[in-house]
Parts: structure tokens; sequence; C-alpha cells
């Protein structure tokens, strides 16, 4: 049979692959091109599920089966802060090891002490002292789970840390933050008379300073915040390049993180992962997605501008498909970077190069390679057979929606759902939000595993069942080959910590 | 009286200046530095207010009355097509002349000629023929009425003739527009047989041509539509830029066009006035602003890949204000291309640069000079006192939204509202709501002037009336101080069209 030839090539490979857990395989994201670095790197860190799931080596293995594709879940004697629930499954044989990751954690923001100012990236210490963090993170991981297995395990520590460094800003929440510090941290005001060596001092000038200035933009804590996100995912990208040249970290990956702090829930998002919040059953969606039709227009403009990235094999303007070498001085639909419409144009030489963005919905590629355009890792992603980099169109950095947690109610049934493009591909936002819905109804309040069961019955949904013809919805459509990790996040969750 | 002081010396002014038109002023949109080209050269349109307006001479001194700034309105015997409101009036002394532009056409579509092939921008032929295309526009000039007035009597033109080019697509709204054309306009299918010189034939290759070339994308008749209006607004600014060097064309424009053709109403927008929809009293946005804040990434992306445009006098990086030379060495607030939260960095002497973007809101500025980032014109605008284009910052290309008026029912008093930012300034899109409804439930619907007594009524709202401290709202604030030109076109128009 069919499914247990692939079920036994699987445990063969797979126990053989762990320890190292790096790989040459392809997924739907790449066409290919990846390279690993040398095989005698040692990986950043093992492959393996989410220590939160707490899985025996005989249980690892079983994860990785493809054939009857296990729904994996929080054990019943285990929880997660605001009793989170959590599931994942693997997809249906396109990748060995499943290439989703995911993270949730508990820390706490304080100033950098003298002992650890140099040792950033620290093991989060228990002590309970400084202002608490709950992070959420699911990365998609594509070509190889190197990046993502990384980013898993060091994102929201780099985010601590930022935060550390604004600690003191934040325990002063009320008051704005100062737009200039000193070295030390401490504001640092301009002087007009002592700073006035610069410039001729004029007599009739206000010494009010912030006359003086003519304009001064009030930042929020908020928006730095943002920025603290949106730096440590960069930093993670770095860290990942800089890291590659001592250890095997392979691929690259989407990263969707959840941030409370202080009253308040920051979902970053860098790729094609999804979350909603469903409060009172209606979604409110808290992601965009970053995918060639939707970010078009930014990398057309940065092939357009930067025409030596496209190595001379592509071109920036978009065509509705191929053009033949018979079509040259022919007329053919096109759209540029300036575009939403579309206008005829005469085809010339440079037309015949293949499009920069090309295919639709799924299918859609960056440079007939990747089908996400932001998230971590991908640094030495090159197009098949050439010598052309990926990233230069690849962008690390997340759009950050912020959620007032405190100053909305929330029921037990309210939830964040957080989760990797396998989930959305065959579940719509709103039958999401049905089924949880529908699911949280029927389930005793107090019961811990709640959350964890809703989210296996998530995923149950949407890979469907092993039929002749593949896996199978309850309406015959194909479930999810993907890989599917989900979070389900109780809004209510952080009223009811201890 | 200051008042009839300001007077004197504006009839003085206009009457000498009214000939040529053109001449050196600064708006609030400009920090200067607009050259207007040799004075030898003759306008390419002469100064005059909307043709429809019918003025006589006195009236059109009367119209740049800045004292008493009198709303202008159509004539009671005046009809514009779908009885379309009107009303404009100056602003208070910032500009000699009002620099606000409007056009109102019906035009018909059809295949460029043999006649007339070459004479594109011809006036229309009167012989009723053709696919109808009502076009309104409202051009908000700055540095100079020339580019406003000469997008006001050309772009109608240049978008019918556009469309002359896919008339036959039009006439056969039903089918799909054919991705490729040959010469003479029909559709060309790439052969299988035929074609294959120039690649080896494959003797398993399916003969469909939407199979061989495995990805073609459905283009609607509707976005190329988008497309054509598009790409006339780049026509638009390419021919100002061409006409430069033979006629004075000063300063540039804002421009906000809505087109009618077969069914749907398409409002293309590129720079900060405004459109919205008003149906059963609720407001539907038609447009999105296009300013140095809203497009803040847009231009930091083109200033941090082409560093050289900024003429090593601006730095791409925001700062919330100025930094002073003695902050070298401090951390201060800042925000790249890629961020949209704030984060502290260390102050190198590049950041001592003037930020490419700085100002809030209205104050908002590209290199310190101009308050708006897209429209038609401005091709010598140059930063003040230096040799560094705004040009390459600015986008000529506008965001087209669709209505579909045929899928929709409306009353008599359901509008389409267009306004320059003088009316928005100080009219939010709900007030202006309240006030059309308010105003046309009192108005007999079968009056031929109601559109126009809105308009009318809109604009003195927004004006105010002349008191000791300025020109002042009914709640005393302050009224718009800046040229004001509005539309209110009745949904239901075309239905009365006769």
């Amino acid at each position: 049979m069919m499914i247990s030839k692939v079920k036994n090539a699987m445990s063969t490979l797979v126990g053989g692959m762990m320890p190292h857990g790096h790989h040459h395989h392809h997924n739907h994201h790449s066409g290919g091109g990846q390279t690993c670095g040398p095989d005698s790197l040692p990986p950043r860190f093992p492959y393996g599920r989410p220590d939160f799931l707490d899985l025996t080596p005989e249980l690892l293995q079983y994860s990785t089966e493809h054939a009857s594709r296990p729904v994996l879940t929080l054990k019943r004697d285990s929880r997660l802060p605001w009793r989170t629930g959590y599931a994942e499954v693997i997809n249906a044989g396109k990748s060995m090891l499943n290439e989703d990751q995911a993270s949730c954690e508990k820390l706490f923001v304080k100033k950098p002490s003298g002992k650890h100012r140099n040792s950033t990236l620290q093991e989060d210490n228990g002590d309970g002292t400084g202002i608490p963090l709950h992070f959420w993170g699911v990365f998609d991981g594509h070509a190889g789970s190197g990046a993502a297995i990384m980013a898993s395990k060091l994102l929201h520590r780099l985010i601590r840390d930022r935060l550390g460094e604004i600690c003191h800003l934040l325990e002063n929440p009320t008051s704005v933050p100062p737009i200039c510090l000193a070295k030390n941290g401490s504001p640092y005001q301009a002087e007009t008379k002592k700073g006035a060596a610069q410039e001729p001092e004029d007599p009739d000038a206000i010494s009010d300073s912030t006359v003086r200035f003519h304009m001064e933009k009030v930042v929020s804590l908020e928006s730095l915040v943002m920025g603290v996100i949106e730096t440590a995912f960069s930093q993670m990208d770095d860290l990942i390049e800089k890291e590659k040249t001592s250890y095997a970290i392979s691929g690259g990956c989407c990263a969707l993180a959840a941030i409370h702090l202080m009253g308040k829930l920051y979902v970053a998002n860098a790729g094609d992962s999804r979350a909603i919040i469903i409060r009172n059953n209606e979604v409110i969606p808290m992601t965009n997605e970053f995918t060639p039709e939707s970010e078009r227009q930014r990398l057309q403009y940065l092939g357009f501008l930067r025409p030596e990235l496209l190595g001379n094999e592509f071109t920036h303007i978009e065509f509705p498909r191929r053009i033949q070498h018979s079509e040259l001085g022919k007329k053919m639909l096109y759209r540029d970077h300036s575009m939403t419409g579309w206008a005829y144009k005469t085809i010339v030489e440079d037309d015949l190069k293949f499009p920069l963005i090309y295919g639709e919905g799924k299918k859609a590629r960056v440079m007939a390679t990747i089908g996400v355009t932001r998230g971590l890792g991908d640094h030495d992603l090159k197009v098949y057979n050439s010598n052309i980099y990926i990233k230069p169109f690849l962008s690390c950095v997340p759009e950050v929606m912020v959620y007032n947690l405190d100053e909305n109610k929330h029921g037990p049934d309210d939830v964040l759902v957080m989760g990797t493009d396998g989930l959305w591909d065959v579940t719509t936002d709103r039958e999401v939000a049905d089924a949880v819905s529908a699911y949280l109804s029927c389930c005793d309040p107090s019961d811990p595993m709640r959350y964890t069961l809703a989210a296996q019955d998530l995923l149950m949904r949407s890979r469907g069942v092993l039929k002749e013809r593949g896996w199978r919805l309850p309406n015959e459509k194909l479930g999810s080959g993907d890989d599917i990790t989900v979070f389900v996040i109780p809004l209510a969750g952080h009223e009811s910590e201890t």
C-alpha cells in the first residue's frame, strides 16, 4: 500500500536525520536553490517540537507521521499561561519534518543589570520581578526548519531585552517618552543657553525649548513598544545571518507574534500566517498577509529602482502570462509598480524576461521562487540555477497591530486565534470563529483544557480525514496538506492569571 | 482699513496680471524654489475660471476679490450634466488668483478614426455617437495656476482618447479583454504550431494554449479602465513637462477626477482633495489623501535606495524634531522607511541633516517644500536655494476607486461630493454629509438648482463669515483660508439624463 510505504520511508528518514536536522528539501514556498551551508556545521538548535509539548523521543518520532498526521496537543497536566490552547499537525508529506514551530512564554522585563549587561538572550531568571510580558509566536518554516526553530527559541528574548532598555519609561506609563536620551539613559534636554555655542544666539528667542525647536512630535509609549518589536524582528534576522557562519541554520520562516504588555496586545506579523480576535462571535482581523500579490508594488518598485537585483533575468513589469518570442511588437496587458489597473504596451525584447512577480493566489511567486515576502532567514536563498539572491526583496519587518485588552470586556469565549497559513487556506475567518465559538459554548468554562480542545477541534476540521482521494474535509473538499499550528488564547486570560 | 487696502492692492495686481497669469508666489504647500520658466514664454492657457461659470470680464475680476470672498456658483440658466451642483470661493489672500480649477464634461468614446488618428486631444465632436463618458475634475494648484488650468482643459480628453483605443473592448462588455493584441488591435492568439519555431516542439504538449502557458490571469474590463485612467494621468504629467519648453506653465496641482462610464463611477485621486459618496446619509469614502505623512514610507524608501536624490542635505530618517549639533552621540527617537513605531538610535553626523519628511498634519512637508505627494506638474520645483528637485518624490499616478452605480438604488438626495482640501480642512466627512442631506431634504427635488444650492451652502459654512479676527465659522473656529471648489453630483443623475 502506498500509505505504509510512505510511513516506512518516513520512519527511516526521520530516525536518521533527527540529530542534525538539516538537509535539502523544498516545499511549496520554494522552487529550490536553497543552500544550507557546509554539512560540517552543527545545527544551531536540534530539530524538535515546542518544549511545552514535552514529547518523549517516541512521541517526537510519532509527530512526524505523515500517513496518520496525528494532531498533537498539550498534555492534560500541562498548563500554558492564560490557559492558552495549542494544537499542531504535520503536512501530508511535502517536507520530512514539521517546519512549523511555536513558542509561548512568560517573561519579565527588567533594566539591564551590570551583571547581565553584556549577556543578552539570557534565560529568563525566575525571581518574578520586573514587568510581566507574555509572548506567543508561530513560525512557519520553508526550505528547512533551522530559521523557524531558532526564531522560536530567541525572538521573545530579543523583545524582552529591547524592552528592558526602555524599562524606565515603561515604569512611568503616564509620562511622555523623552525624544532624546543621554548616554546613561536619562532624558536629555538640549539647553538653550549652554548649548548655544553652535548657533548664534537670538536675543528675541523664547527660551522655551519646545518653541525653539518649532516642532516636536509627541511619540506615545505604545509606538515605542511597536518600534521595539519591529527592531527585535530585524535583530533576529541579523542574528540568523551572523550565526550562519558557525552553524547550519536552514531555510527561512514566516513569523507571527503576539505580545501582551501592560494591558495591551501587540500582534506582529511578517509573512502569511494570520491572527484574528473573536469577540462576541465577531471577527476582528489582527494581521494582513504579506505575499507577492499583496506586496507586488513594493517589490516592483525595488526592481525598478535597483534593476541589478533582477540579474538580467527578470523584468519588474507584470504580465498576465509569459510572453513568447513570436509576440515581439504585439501589444500585451501589463502593469508596473505604480499601477493597480492594467494597460496595453508594445512588447519589446526586455519584456521577454521572466516577470519578478508571477502567478496567482497561493501560486504567486517572487522570481519563481518564494510565495511569501516577509519573514526571517532565507539569507542565502537564490533563484534556482542562478546567482540571484531573493533576500533583498524580502522584508523582515512585521506589521504591528495593537489591541487594547484593558479597554474591552471579555467573556471566557473571547479569544485570539493565531495560526499558520495551513489553517487559513482551507478555513475562513468566519468558519474559524463559528467553530471556536460553537465549541467553547458547549465546553465547561472552568475546564483547564477547553482552549486546547478548541484548537484541536479546529485542526481536525482543517486537516480533514484521510480517504482514498487524500485528506478530505466533511464537505469533500481537499483538506490542508500543509503543516498547521494554532494557538487559541483566551482574552480574559490575564485576569484569571494567579 | 486693512480690508480695503488689501482689496485695492488686489484689484491692481489682478488687473495687471490677468493676461499672462504667471508670476512668482508661494502658498502653504510650497516653501518656495519654484521657477516658472523664462518670462518671455506665453501661458499655455490664459488664467480664467471654469468655462461653465460663463463669467464676464467684470465677474472674473470680482471672483478674485479676497476681501469679500464671493461664493461663485452656476448661473440659474446654466445646466451641467446630471444637474451637477458647483460652487467655488477664493482664498483669504494666500495667492493672487484662485489656484483651484474645475471641469465638468460630457464626452463620447470612439474608435480613433483615420482622420483623427494623429490629432489626439481634439475638441469633442458633437455628433453624439460613441459611448457616453461623464467627467468631473477638481484641480488644486500650488505655486501658480498653470498646471491646474492645463489639466482642467486636457485631462478628460486624454482619458477619452485612451478609452477610444480600447473602444472595441468596451463595446463587448461581457467578453474578457484579450491579453495580447495584434498591431491592428484585434486579439492575437499565439499559435502552438506555427509559433513553435522559437521553441523545440514537445510531442506530448497539449495544444490548448491556456494549458501551454501554465498561467493566464483574467483581467477585467474594469481594471482596464482603471489602467486607462492611471495612464492618462501620467500622460497629462508628461504633456505638462513637454509643453513647458514652449509655454509658461506654472506650479503643480492635486488632481481629483470622477469618471462615469457604462454604469460605473471611477474616482481617481492624486493629492489631498477628497471625494465621498453620501447615500442614505451614510458616508462612503472614495479617496485616500496622499501627503508626506500618508506616504512617508514610500518617500523614505526612495531616499534610502537613491540617496543622491537627497543632495547631501537631507536624511531619509525621520526624527520627532530637529537635532542640535550638541546632541551628537546622544540617543534620539527615529523611524526609517520600514518602521511604523519609534525607536532610539545614537545620533551620528549624518543625522544632523534635515529630515526628508518633517512636520505634522497640514504642516508636514517633503524636503521642507511641499505638503502633497501626488499630483501633476511641479517639474522644476526645487528645494529653496538649492539644486535639489522635488519631482522624483512626487507621484502623478492616482489611486482609483470604483463604485458600481448601476448595482445600487439612489434617491435624489444621494450624491458624490468632490472638494479640494480647503473644504475638508474645516468640515469633516460627517459634517459635510449632514449639511448636504439636511439641505437637500428641504429643497424641491425638481429644482434644477438644488445641487448647486447645496454646494453653495457647503462653501458658506466652510469659508465662514469675515469678523474682526478673520473668517470665522458659526462655532467661532477659523474658517478655511484656502481656495475651495466643490461639486455635488446626484447619483441618480444619469437616470434623469435626457
